[in-house]
């Protein structure tokens, strides 16, 4: 028996064979051609892309029907490549004229493109140099013949191992045979990570190199809660898990079946908890879960796979979109916080001068310096806000000039509207992201400047504690528990408390039962959590009191080591809910 | 008149017509050889390799005569991977057996033995690959006749222009005729940077993409002190520039013929002015310059061009060069920091898994991961303080629990040596760098535990804003006047008070003579500093009291935008020093 840690990005617990997919590392053939082998091997050449357009159409066709047109969305980009004549004319002169072998021709050409597309100087076409990559990997896996695609051909359950999935890869598992996977890289916001929520299938990413030691067939226990990857258990441990499988399926249906409205806890305090969603598509689950709102709306989906600029009225739908699913509660924006994360791996490479990606051009800093883009985004808010209750935030906030340069442009945007005579809402609450430890110290000075707060935990470690949230490496440097942390989340809650100002909290710490005893402790009143643990979250306010809160969390400021905080914290979890009914 | 700005990473002001150094984008014929060919062109790879390799040892002894030997270390791997028999056979025989051309054959060869030493696990032999692409341009430069080198031709005085400079350009530039240089990449703490200042020569990294706009010849000032690059100036900014330039070398002549020994305030407060130094050889400098001791000796240049492991003697050796300068004055070693800026340019591409390498595993880190090699460091410091008066620290700690670790590696290592009966100093004193913010915000914990404190300035700037120190897109993001920053300084001045602990600032701030006045009005009395700026941070001391130092810092502590900070710090430096002094 085997066990390893990473990164658990879609809860749950399954158990199957291995079925490992191997590594890419394709020889590319470049000798030279004989001149009469010219014409069929550029037959094989068009049938290859021919294959692959038809495996992006099936994989966009898969992801529509079971995730919506949004997630389809990130297909459309590679289609279009697939499908494009000059890049099929550009190959086939290689081979002709230089008598390239079609594998190392294809890779010529389309490695030239995605570096034209990287020095064009526009970060969102450069992004899409990124699908060319992909491309580039399925049309040598047709050419070369190589079965990675065998996924589609299951036809028992298994648990997926891999060293990497793309975004293509995991929208194509099917639920029905895959009932896990695991990787050895990613991290808990790339794409892959957010299409296995979405999917449901218990998923663990960020592992580290582990796939050489398995042959496949292994049994394999994925549990997708705690993040724990366990190669060929003992029968005790499959016992445990089978047990812990059952316990997690009923205690799922029970949930889903409770239908909770807003809650208070046992001592009569209202607590607000509201949903983070990130496609349109979200609102309506989140809502069905007992949502009091939605406490964070991320707008990076609107750049997933777009060859082309978003239009004003592309965000203007997707807004009107969540509004209208929520006409009554307040929904949460968040402006565009394209970040590190969203830039695919097979990119990373390419972008020689952000080596530190997380502390360089992301977020609002983008937004600010392409005004012209962030207008648009900020017009199509102003204008949805008609329909129902919008604030709007801004992430990444470092400074207080940064957040009044912000508002300004804000400002700028709500006066073209008035004169253009344009219906909108002027005077929506304007909030900010506290993620940077600079906004989390001046939480003070902040609190004088804006509507309200909502603290995204995952950065706020991240950077607190020097220690990237998506790199195994230093995975046990990323503590949420560690005392500094819990340092400047109390600064924040008791600068907002002395200004009398909403604050959430939207990070992962919220959506962890064992940090929200010490969070209401703390003061706060409000949360945003992953709307499968709506339900579970819920209940477990309903079974505490505030009184019991405070003094849990004067127990913790005691503490120095993150260890023993973290210990304390899951020991009293079971305190405030029965046994049964602690999830993680 | 175009002006820019960079990181300015040695001082100085210089002037003088642009020499542009193309940016090496070389094309790689690789068409098929006819087999009369073949031995010609092997012919001409020898010659190329021999040239390579007769360049790399001019340039060595070129270091080693301007610079010391530790700096010519750099160029030793270099040289012997030149030299490998193998390397010319396996390159000949793809030319014999393949019918590549030699450059194609070269290329091949050289990636596959860089992606093969990345691959072996350790961390110091994977970043040997990076002397592998350095080789690999010198050798195609050689091969395919370009020029780059026109460096060394040189017959009247320029100011050098590049995308980047490799360290083995930097250190061969000859300061006769390169009276400054400015490169588009490259962070504050770059090898390049560290040879500039050795070599005394002003210097500007990262401006970001410039050298499109030049064409060669234009006049050029490049002011090393405020990292700005002016390009074709006006006549009065040039007349302004000849004052300054003239200033900055009287400045410098006066300063350094002051000898200044212990330094008070007005008000007879002793302050320690300490240097921080990077190579061996520097103790020298930095006594000349009138240091009360080296408050930061970094220990990375031992890895530096280094194929083998380093020895404990090779420790030993170093850590006792120094120490024999200072027998009685403290000196305090780092242990090794090896981080993301020391990761060069050319290998970022590869490393894959560290998309974050500032926020991944490094320094103190990858201490405690590789105990062996951190014990070899250690059991050599040990041995070594008995010459003097030596203090420990360890780099980057994040939390509690991570010093004690590292502490008790110190007392198995100490129980070691007692065994042995080897001559060591078992009592030395042991600290920590603060430059994590989480280490800033836990300082009183910290304070029960450590024996002197550490502020590393630079790395808490680059956390607590979430901005990359050498990104030169968020340049204006990594702010030292931010006041948040200031807040973390303060409390940890403040703990180190309450706990009657010393505590020294180390990062670049405490070189900056305008944070002088405010550091001692929060209550810093150490100081480690650039040694070429001891002089003048020692009679800016000895001109202020501490009761206006203290007056000054309360008015800082009012003010909330960094901007206003800066501004106001500037202006008031004009108060406590004479205008002719201001030197930034």
């Amino acid at each position: 028996m085997q066990v390893r840690n990473g990164i658990a990005v879609s809860p749950g617990v399954a158990m199957g064979p291995a079925f490992v997919l191997g590594v890419e590392d394709f020889r590319i053939p470049h000798d030279t051609l004989s001149v009469t082998a010219v014409e069929s091997e550029i037959a094989r050449l068009r049938c290859a892309l021919e294959n692959v357009a038809k495996e992006i159409s099936a994989n966009e066709a898969l992801a529509e029907q079971h995730l919506g047109k949004e997630y389809a969305a990130i297909f459309a980009a590679h289609l279009q490549f697939a499908r494009d004549p000059k890049l099929l004319e550009r190959i086939e002169s290689l081979i002709r004229e230089q008598h390239q072998t079609p594998e190392y021709a294809a890779t010529q050409v389309l490695r030239k493109f995605a570096r034209e597309l990287q020095h064009l100087g526009d970060k969102y076409l450069a992004e899409r140099a990124a699908d060319i990559f992909d491309l580039e990997r399925s049309l040598l896996r047709h050419l070369l013949g190589e079965q990675r695609e065998e996924l589609s051909h299951l036809t028992a359950p298994v648990v997926v191992l891999a060293h990497n999935l793309t975004p293509s890869e995991t929208a194509g598992l099917n639920s029905k045979y895959v009932k896990a996977f695991v990787t050895e890289t990613g991290g808990s916001t790339s794409h892959t990570a957010i299409l296995a929520g979405a999917l449901e299938i218990p998923a663990i990413v960020g592992v580290g190199e582990f796939i050489s030691d398995i042959s496949g067939g292994e049994m394999i226990i994925v549990d997708g809660n705690e993040g724990r990857l366990i190669i060929a258990p003992d029968a005790e441990t499959q016992a445990r898990y089978l047990t812990e499988q059952e316990r997690f399926r009923t205690q799922s249906l029970a949930l889903q079946k409770l239908k909770l409205g807003r809650v208070q806890t046992k001592d009569k305090v209202d607590i607000e908890v509201c949903g983070n969603i990130e496609f349109p598509e979200e609102a309506k689950t989140c809502k069905k879960r007992g949502a009091d709102g939605v406490g964070l709306y991320r707008t990076e989906f609107l750049y997933l796979g777009s060859m082309r600029e978003r239009t004003e009225e592309d965000h203007y739908n997707a807004y009107s979109k969540v509004l209208k699913k929520f006409p009554e509660l307040p929904v949460t924006i968040r402006t565009l916080d394209v970040g590190a994360d969203k830039i695919p791996d097979s990119m990373r490479a390419i972008y020689r001068d952000h080596s530190n990606p997380e502390l360089g051009l992301r977020s609002i800093r983008v937004s600010l310096e392409h005004t012209d883009l962030f207008k648009t985004q900020l017009r199509a808010i102003l204008r949805a806000a008609v329909h129902g209750n919008v604030r709007v935030m801004f992430p990444l906030v470092s400074s207080i000039g940064e957040f009044r340069q912000a508002k300004m442009v804000l400002r700028d945007v709500c006066e073209d509207l008035e004169e253009q005579k344009i219906e909108h809402k002027p005077d929506i609450p304007v909030g900010m992201m506290v993620e940077v430890p600079s906004a989390a110290i001046m939480a003070d000075e902040f609190a004088r400047e804006v509507d309200f707060f909502s603290i995204g935990t995952n950065d706020l470690i991240q950077y607190t504690l020097a220690a990237d949230r998506s790199d195994p490496s230093v995975a046990k440097y990323y503590n949420a528990s560690d005392p500094s942390v819990l340092f400047l989340v109390r600064r924040v809650l008791f600068a907002a408390r002395d200004a009398n100002l909403p604050v959430s909290v939207c990070g992962q710490m919220s959506s962890d039962p064992k940090f929200i005893p010490l969070l209401l402790g703390m003061g706060l009143r409000q949360l945003s959590v992953t709307p499968q643990k709506i339900p579970l979250i819920k209940q477990l306010i309903c079974n505490i009191s505030i009184e019991d809160c405070q003094k849990h969390a004067k127990k913790v400021y005691q503490l120095d080591l993150a260890r023993d905080i973290e210990n304390f914290l899951r020991g009293e979890l079971k305190r405030f809910l029965p046994e049964s009914e602690v999830s993680r």
